[in-house]
């Protein structure tokens, strides 16, 4: 029979650490902590292919299946902590939460205090002492309950500002302004029985049905709500972010109530064994005096520093945990170390302390961002706590990029005045317009890609994960450095500043004050990430100086990648540049890019000449022109490159694209040309193509007009030969593009048999050293890959064009269906971020063994943007390529990435 | 070692019939008649194997090579003869004729009378007796060796008309013109004589070197300009258009010469063992006395029949060999007959008589027309000289489109003035501009692929190859029906007229006259190639009735067929149409094409007005307005197509191309959507697509649009539920478009199950037939095609966008490049023409496997136009496909084609 409930509590459990997957991450960790003799309120986990079963089955079915095992569950705590579950004299109360495999910070649902009534709430207070606690829980109860599950879960939509949420919200609201309190701490004991009462009479009113007294009732509802959640909006829009399968599904974890929320000797916690923004080596965390646990979390109270060293200017005022209750403290900082110490790895723990007693309700891997991560490896490394190879796996590879990401440029940041400060929740500089919803951030970025904005918000909440993504960067008023905001950006390394209190937003007014300072929604800010400082109007960023740690840990990187990375560039300065990120040769020179963005317009004139010529003779004659500027940047990339290969795609322009728009540069070539304008015209409209894509360009061109390859392959080899003879080191390699068709190479092959002695003749040389091969951008070429290799030595794979033909997707037309292909899960994942491996890389594959069964000692590389995407490296690490090439920013991400694939995979 | 050369002679040889991949047609079938004890000039072939090392090691090599084996198969001639090649007193004549694998009438070089000297002249005289006979052979040698030896295989390439061939045929002229002779016969033994002094001088002055007297120099020159002539433009063009392979080469024969120019009691001739134009089974050939072969050939004479049967209106005054040289022609009679009963088949055969004494020079399958080819297959059979298989193979599958060709309408024709006559060379009626080069009938082909021209000649030669094939009919004054225009269109099927003696070609006012009519260049003529009358003005042509023999003979080719043939047809005329061509069922309705073309405009109205909806609602008001059309024809072409199978493929409009041009429309358009012209304008604009073959296409647009697929169902299943109601038989298809996606199927199937129950509720039906498909036209569908056979019950290979896609190739941007591909050889035929087996092929075969994966049961097709050309029939019967689709015109062909797979492969 299948097992669905695995217990936990009193030294013993019957999970342990590595069943994540079926116990999610927090019913595995609780399970451990429990077999490591830490304080733990016993409970139990539904295992996540219960998750499964919901989906299938349904509630009713569901029930049937579990109703034995959570009895025994509820025996189990029952027979740990001598109370009972709904028991009239000595109840207990049970949290009800979620925990994938993942971790999804707040994108599911809990519900808290499940198991209060009017019965067991008397119980309690008899047992407690504590009426006004055991009214306030039972409160929360009624709030969280009606929401989740009598709503939410049950699928319930209401209008705008008609939830029963909000509904129960405007009734404490109404209770406390005619009371005249400020906060919820005033409420007394009779407001919150009043309240009570108010409250299910006001869900009965809004929902139609009674809140439910029956406890095993609540515990079901709760249970399910949290199946239930896994398929909420917040929860899939997470996963899709996150590249977290859809059918994993999630656990839930029933488990004993404490509180922190019981007077002065009670409090509540999250911590992080090491400083998960900066990677320091100390304990650092947050709690709160008399609280339930989401009230850190949610950002509602600034919390307060954990220990003194955690003490920031910003929290110095602030009692720490190690001064106010210091044998709690001491207890705990032991457990954290003692659990790092057996998990190798920093963890993110959440505890409460009920009346002075110490429970842990949680541990993880904590998340970091990438500075933290490549120290905290590094110095676990140091410490001897972990080998290299698993150094290089705790850093994961898009981490690396916000390492690389801009910082505003001191010197102005020194000059700028200071708007206001909080908390250095997420590194890095930046700069944007201010919005004040994640809507908005999400509409702007719509309509220009290209547009920055910075999102302003009191505080984040999980619906706003698509504004924050969309966001340069976040701004809070409230929170602290565990809040929703804090951890989102952290997560994806994103500038992020919380818990900026001199902020107030108004409105109705739609503007921001901080301190003195009115601006309004769509003004230029700035933010210092790092810092926490705010600025006004735009300031200056920087690019991140190489970082010590950085290169340090991309050393060890370099010892286990087994593929070369090279970069594309287009110039001798990108070349110049990608050299300083480690780029191992040029993948991918695209000689008509040079033409574009250079302070002469000659050249573009050359080559617009020559592609409105209509005869071989004037062909000719604006390629001879054209000639010294191709050879000026072949050399200077060449040089730049010192001796890496450089690969150089022979000309693959789009001819339409290249004819001038402006008349004056349209009269210009005309008359160069020595035509009329008609004749022109006639010329460009014959260069228009029905599908450009799929039309006359790469080879193709070199086959119709063999001079234009001809001109580039004499570029190449005079540009070598001269810097040979200056003393340099070179190694070119020219590679034809759009080949589909092995005679295609063969031409184009002949035409270098014809150039290269000539240019070893002039230069009086006897070998300039070089490869020739093809890209495999066409799904034709990948299946015709062994006779295409009779002519090539190397391989590069476009998997742009080859993901574009095998797909029949236009990269310029699939925005009328991409949105919803992936809104609607006929995509899991846009094929041109992600190699699609069964089809694309299927042809991928048979093009390796084509090639290598014709030419084993042949080059197999990658030039198309999926070279600098972590799982598309992987993969090409698996189909044995020698190299990926990828843009200068992602290289070292790919260097990552590929050692990591050797490691996994050998 | 090597053999290089094999003998032939008095009834011995060393190869046979079966070898003529080794000696070529020529050098085999005369290697088998001497075998078969039937009187051939003694002599040796050089084999196709020595062709290859020609190109590679070259002559000088080769004669070394060669030189013991030639010097063999001299001794061996003279060892039967009696006679010595080269001899001062007893000297024989060669003559070196190609010879390939496959026939190419007239592409390669021949050369006649190798051996003449002035010293072997003189003991030719001595032994002959006939001084103007050996003269007049001198002087052909000269002029044939310097032309075909000398100046073309050597290379140079003269100006025109200052060519050594012309320059003879100058002095030939003069001397005639000098002495008033009016043809060559009146030349007498002195004119010869001094003819061949000045000959010589000529090749001297124009050439630079001298004529050879070295008949083994002879010999050697004449080898190796038949091989040289294997890569002549004429050679190359015609194995370009016949699909004959570049590689595989000529072999060369040595033999004997005979003479049919030995006065009056000698002869030449070509003859077919039945009528090649009509099938007919008498013996049916042309002869001309005192003449060498290529006078018959060549068509400068208009040759007499061969016998009392085979006379025609044109020809009854003409003397027949049967009564001119009766035992001469018993021999021969007797001779064919038996040649045939040893072949099996219909032969080709040339002789030459020489002083009464017959030779047979050649023997080989002779080349038909369709109608020829299925009526003699079917006589065979009956005949039982050969078996059902064999006669459904001696049918070419293209070869059946000239018996659905049109003919002229009889009751025009017999209103329409006869402009004259000539010989019924090639059957059909056909009408077009009048041509007089074959560069002009090229030209006006590329300027407009629909002009309709007719080439007008004297006499065609090789070189007029393309144009010949450019025109829709060629009309000759000159040959006959073996001359080369003959013999080339009845290779192709064409309507061609020869010996049409009244036409004059006035070159100077480039005007035709015919009898008493003067024509124009480009002026509009009409030709009855069955009867051999020419028209003028356009008559109007009818479809071929269906051909009683041809009924016939597909009732056998259906026997072994496995493949059923289905047609594309998108209206309820083309579904009835296709029925009468044998279609068994429709692989292909466009759903789309049916809004064209039609008397009504409104269903393309409410297509655009569809296409420029904005919002869902706007788009369901106008499907709502298009499903009428939709329904009735799609009820029409289900019920025309009486329960075989119809496949629907729903909605595959390239959306920009549906928006209106014309500005009346334009408004139209917009009022109906209350929208402004800019508001039309802006939705216009946005469907633009930079590559639209890539875009927003097919069921691309049921997922963004799912209410496009919903109507169309709902459609099929109510025309079908009608149908059934009304007791007839229906079998509906609906195949998706475009798909790559398993989960874009899966998509569609949704709708399927919405709709299909609604209609079955609608007209209380348990049940309607039906089949859910998609077509796989997508490199990435083949690819993943186990995936998406789960929601798939047939696959349909749209083998044009598959062609398109796995080539990169845009099929309307092709034109920049294609033709310098096929010129130079990068692609051997055009890939959409013929399936591309290597790589378009092997993504079928992934597919098929992997459908047969998922689904065993899976129906397999094609609706690409492949479907329809018989290499890529023969390629799908080989994957095992269930059926093929194509136009309704090419559905008989794909029937033979089908079937001739079927029988090769089993």
């Amino acid at each position: 029979m299948t097992k669905r409930v695995y217990l936990f509590g009193d030294k013993s459990a019957e999970g342990k650490a590595d069943m994540k997957n079926l116990l999610g991450g927090k019913g595995a960790n609780l399970a451990e902590m429990s077999l490591l003799d830490i304080p733990v309120p016993p409970g139990f986990t539904i295992t996540t292919d219960v998750c499964t079963e919901y989906y299938t089955v349904g509630k009713e079915k569901l029930q049937e299946l579990l109703r034995a095992e959570v009895e025994n569950g509820l025996a189990h705590i029952a027979k740990i902590t001598g109370t009972k579950f709904g028991d009239k004299e000595n109840p207990c109360l049970m949290s009800v939460r979620s925990g994938a495999r993942a971790s999804m910070p707040g994108m599911m649902e809990t519900v808290l205090n499940v198991g209060l009534n009017d019965e067991t709430r008397e119980a309690l207070i008899k047992k407690t002492g504590n009426a006004r606690f055991v009214y306030d829980s039972q409160r929360r109860l009624i709030q969280m309950y009606s929401d989740v599950v009598m709503e939410k879960a049950a699928g319930i939509e209401p209008k705008e500002g008609q939830g029963v949420r909000v509904q129960l919200e405007h009734l404490l609201h109404n209770l406390k302004e005619s009371k005249g309190y400020k906060s919820d701490t005033d409420l007394t004991e009779t407001d919150l029985k009043e309240l009570i009462v108010a409250y299910k009479n006001k869900v009965k009113e809004v929902l139609g049905v009674a809140f439910p007294e029956d406890p095993m009732e609540q515990l079901w509802g709760a249970a399910f709500a949290v199946f239930q959640s896994w398929n909420g909006k917040r929860a899939i829009a997470y996963r899709k972010i996150e590249g977290i399968p859809h059918e994993w599904g999630t656990a839930v974890t029933v488990q004993t109530m404490v509180f922190g929320n019981m007077g002065d000797t009670s409090a509540t916690g999250v911590a992080f064994t090491r400083n998960p923004a900066t990677g320091e080596n100390y304990f650092y965390g947050e709690w709160l005096v008399n609280a339930q646990g989401e009230d850190v979390v949610a950002g509602i109270r600034t919390p307060n520093p954990i220990n003194e060293v955690g003490k920031s200017e910003h929290t110095k005022h602030l009692a720490s945990l190690e001064t106010a209750m210091p044998e709690a403290y001491q207890q705990l900082n032991a457990i954290q170390q003692r659990l790092e110490g057996h998990y190798h790895d920093m963890l993110d723990i959440e505890f409460t302390i009920q009346e002075k007693k110490l429970y842990m309700l949680q541990c993880r891997v904590g998340k970091r961002n990438g500075t933290a991560a490549v120290k905290m490896a590094l110095d676990m490394l140091a410490a001897g706590m972990i080998d290299e190879k698993t150094a290089v796996l705790r850093v994961q590879p898009s981490q690396l990029e916000e390492l690389l990401f801009p910082l505003l440029d001191p010197k102005a940041e020194t000059k700028a005045s200071v708007l206001c400060k909080g908390l250095p929740a997420g590194p890095g500089g930046a700069f944007g317009k201010i919005v004040l919803t994640a809507a908005d951030a999400v509409e702007a970025v719509k309509k220009d890609p290209k547009a920055k904005v910075i999102l302003v918000r009191e505080e984040t909440n999980p619906e706003d994960i698509e504004g924050m993504r969309a966001a340069q960067a976040i701004l809070t008023a409230r929170g602290g450095m565990t809040s929703h905001a804090a951890l989102v950006a952290r997560g994806w390394g994103k500038c992020c500043i919380v818990g900026a209190a001199d902020i107030k937003i108004d409105w109705s007014n739609r503007t921001i004050k901080m301190k003195d300072v009115t601006l309004n929604d769509g003004d230029v800010i700035s933010l210092n990430g790092t810092k926490g400082t705010v600025y006004q109007g735009e300031l200056p960023t920087v690019s991140a100086a190489e970082n010590e740690n950085l290169v340090k840990f991309m050393t060890i990187v370099d010892k286990f990648k087994k593929m070369k990375v090279r970069t594309n560039a287009d110039t001798p300065e990108d070349a110049a540049k990608a050299r300083t990120f480690g780029a191992e040769g040029i993948g991918l020179f695209r000689t008509e890019h040079m033409f574009y963005g250079k302070n002469s317009e000659e050249p573009l004139f050359y080559l617009r000449k020559m592609i409105i010529s209509s005869t071989e003779a004037e062909r000719r004659a604006a390629l001879n022109e054209l000639f010294p500027y191709v050879k000026k940047d072949i050399k200077g990339t060449l040089a730049a490159m010192d001796g890496y290969p450089v690969t150089f795609r022979t000309l693959d322009p789009p001819l339409h694209e290249f004819v001038p728009e402006r008349e004056d540069e349209r009269i210009k070539l005309s008359k160069a040309l020595n035509i009329t304008m008609d004749q022109f015209l006639d010329r460009a409209n014959k260069l228009h193509e029905v599908n450009p894509m799929m039309g006359h360009r790469g080879v193709r061109l070199g086959i119709t007009y063999p001079e234009i390859t001809e001109m580039q392959i004499r570029a190449i080899f005079e540009s070598a030969a001269e810097l040979l003879q200056e003393g340099k080191k070179v190694f070119p390699e020219i590679m034809i593009p759009v080949t589909c068709i092995e005679t295609e190479l063969q031409h184009q092959y002949k035409i270098f048999e014809k150039v290269y002695p000539e240019v070893l003749a002039k230069y009086n040389m006897k070998e300039i050293p070089h490869m020739i091969g093809t890209m495999i951008e066409i799904p034709r070429a990948a299946l015709a890959a062994e006779k295409i290799a009779k002519y090539a030595t190397f391989f590069s794979f476009g998997t742009n064009d080859l993901t574009q033909m095998t797909f029949g997707f236009s990269r310029d037309d699939i925005g009328g269906f991409l949105g919803d292909y992936l809104d609607q899960k006929i995509l899991p994942v846009d094929p041109f971020q992600q190699i699609d491996q069964d089809t694309v890389g299927q042809l991928m594959k048979i093009a390796c063994e084509g090639g290598r069964k014709a030419r084993p000692d042949i080059k197999l590389g990658i030039c198309g943007e999926h070279g600098g995407e972590p799982n598309s490296v992987e993969f090409c690490h698996k189909l044995g390529l020698s190299y990926v090439s990828c843009s200068p920013f992602r290289v070292p991400i790919a260097r990552l990435a590929a050692a990591q694939a050797a490691i996994k995979h050998g």
